[in-house]
């Protein structure tokens, strides 16, 4: 665990942040999602932090995981407890240097963190859409980002970042949007959801939708919230982002705040207690129809299929960015073969890659924690972009990309 | 997989069996567990296939795993449309031959397949235990056992075998009752269960016990039983018992009887299909308590605790018994690093011990499956046992060790 010795972000803090709203598509123009049905108005949450270059070429769109949201970075509050979810990562001097890059980032499609999806009030019956919500995909999430970024005038970025289902927003965009993207960086994730992942994402929807008060759906109105369901989903979730190697080195057989074994059916273990907590904590900011939406998104997920008739060569044959791939020695949620699939595919498209493999022992979670030799590899990367972005306009003065902190 | 070319067993079927039951510690004498409570009677569901040698030297007690039953092979009807669990290995001329030993497979203490559970009758109350039943162990289980070895007169077994929690009852026999064990087949086990084990079990707890027709484990008078949180824990350990190259090679992301993705939150995928379909079936076999009682004695399990005071080479100085230690390259929940640690400590005491990691891409489960290199190692193990055991009283001759069928 030698990569993860420095806790402490080098860097300064994005400091105060806004959470925004992109509010497109209102009726008679909704949009159209990839089943063929329609939704509007469509509200995208969203954060920026570091200023947006006169050339309007310096943007960095983050992209999110699972569950999580727009707050990649800073505080709310002076008071809060703790940062946005990436704030090791973004800031200034940082991996990704708001010193010089502007960052933008939104919660997905179908989220329930200020974004549009099932919790939200369907215009056609002032009631929450629940199930009536259209099944969203990667692609869907990656279409309205675009309108946000559209509407913030930028036409190019300088890349787009994300780790795991963030990772698969990336290359979407890679392929969906060629013109629009100089650098793309995918960590932790995969062109293709595997059948472990869908395996687990499945039985995580089965706890869901096993939980009485879920009510196919349609449990807004009532006091009861699916908690329970969702909880063990989060739980075993929880259990795919570590590794055997992290549960040793965090966990191993060790009690919880017992001096010997219960002889009950009470958390004996500190792994029992930490995934109960984990549970818990979850309900209180995550919407259940929402855990479904999203995982769905991911299982559907496959950029061979759905850019290259089945052929990942095919996909990436749409690409023009350079791209940055990053797995994690001990991710079995998105083990590295999968990243040296999309590697190869796309060297045999001639395209600009670099890929590194990190020693890590967190499991799937090391793409999201604190480490050095990551923020440095990124730093690198979106700095070549900028240097590519500044040759291919080298008369144009560039104020916006003098770098602050660090 | 190529280990796994030939489906079909060589060797004949035990043919028809029949199961039997064994009940001993009744009042005023019950069994006294590890946690301090008495249970009593207690009923063990038995079968045994082979005939005992005179000498009694030649019985052979096979340990099934979380889920299993004392059916371990042949048919309890013409009409039954399966053998046993393990009917693949258990026969005439198969790896445990039965034309040269003599099984005996019990249900385990605690289970629900016939031998005493959560689900039998409390005679101090005469409704059935719930969670008044006491929580059991692995040595529990043992003890059990010893008393049914004990009943049919067999003073040393010429072997325990058993895989995943079968397994680490073969590791308790050896050191619990040293004398009464000549060989040991310890299958893709472990002398304690990790922090990813503990997890994947507490997970599937909370999965019961969030059901509500789980009832605080009192729902036996109850119609409804806590079937859809049954089903989502077994779910569970069907992932568990994979590995992500089983099932890109059983399922990939091949769609489940349709022609494209359904854009709504039905099985969309094989692998959902599979394991939806796993999770009905496993309800109609199997007790919700059940599970909960020997998922906790699995979790429980630490042989180094239990017999060496945290060392595993203490606690193997207690065995004198030869070994087979077996794992299996795409098991990741008892990874081969957990074989290897006890084969170290079990050489550190001197004693006879042969270890093979077997090359097999289907997971855990790899140690139930048929496998021919998996058999003949088995096979090869016992004979030498025999020898060792002829050895020693070369005088009398042993008219049950004929070979017969294969």
């Amino acid at each position: 665990m030698s990569e993860y010795v420095d806790q402490t972000a080098p860097g300064g803090s994005v400091g105060l942040v806004e959470k925004k709203f992109f509010t497109f598509a209102a009726p008679p123009h909704p949009l159209t999602v990839e089943s063929g049905l329609s939704i509007g108005p469509v509200t995208l949450a969203y954060e920026t932090y570091g200023a947006l270059s006169p050339r309007k070429d310096n943007a960095v769109l983050v992209l999110h995981a699972l569950t999580g949201d727009s707050h990649a970075a800073g505080y709310y509050d002076a008071s809060d407890p703790k940062p946005g979810w990436w704030d090791s990562m973004i800031g200034p001097g940082k991996g990704i240097d708001t010193g010089a890059v502007f960052v933008i980032c939104a919660n997905v499609l179908g989220g329930c963190m200020g974004s549009t999806g099932p919790g939200s009030i369907n215009p056609a019956t002032g009631a929450p859409y629940g199930l009536e919500f259209p099944v969203v995909t990667i692609g869907d999430m990656v279409a309205a980002q675009k309108a946000l970024v559209d509407h913030l005038g930028i036409t190019r970025l300088l890349a787009v970042v994300g780790g795991s289902m963030g990772g698969m927003q990336v290359l979407e965009w890679s392929v969906r949007y060629p013109d629009m993207v100089r650098g793309a960086v995918s960590l932790a994730s995969t062109t293709k959801h595997s059948a472990l992942a869908i395996a687990f994402n499945e039985v995580a929807r089965q706890a869901i939708m096993a939980d009485p008060n879920w009510r196919g759906g349609d449990y807004y109105a009532h006091p009861e919230k699916p908690d329970t369901g969702l909880a063990v989903a989060r739980m075993i979730g929880h259990i795919t982002y570590l590794s055997d190697e992290a549960m040793r080195a965090k966990f191993d057989r060790r009690l919880q705040d017992r001096c010997d074994i219960s002889f009950n059916f009470e958390a004996d273990f500190q792994v029992e207690s930490y995934l109960r907590h984990q549970g818990k904590k979850f309900v209180d900011r995550f919407d259940a129809n929402s855990f479904l939406y999203v995982t769905k998104a991911a299982d559907y997920f496959n950029l061979e299929n759905a850019h290259g008739g089945g052929s990942a060569v095919s996909a990436f044959a749409k690409a023009r960015c350079a791209y940055l791939v990053v797995s994690f020695t001990s991710d079995w949620l998105y083990p590295t073969y999968q990243s040296k699939a999309m590697v190869q595919a796309m060297k045999k498209n001639g395209l600009d890659v670099s890929f590194v493999e990190i020693k890590a022992d967190w499991g799937h979670d090391a793409f999201l924690l604190r480490n050095p030799r990551l923020s440095a590899i990124i730093e690198r990367f979106l700095d070549r972009m900028r240097q590519t972005a500044r040759a291919e306009t080298p008369d144009t003065p560039d104020t916006g990309e003098a770098k602050a902190g660090g």
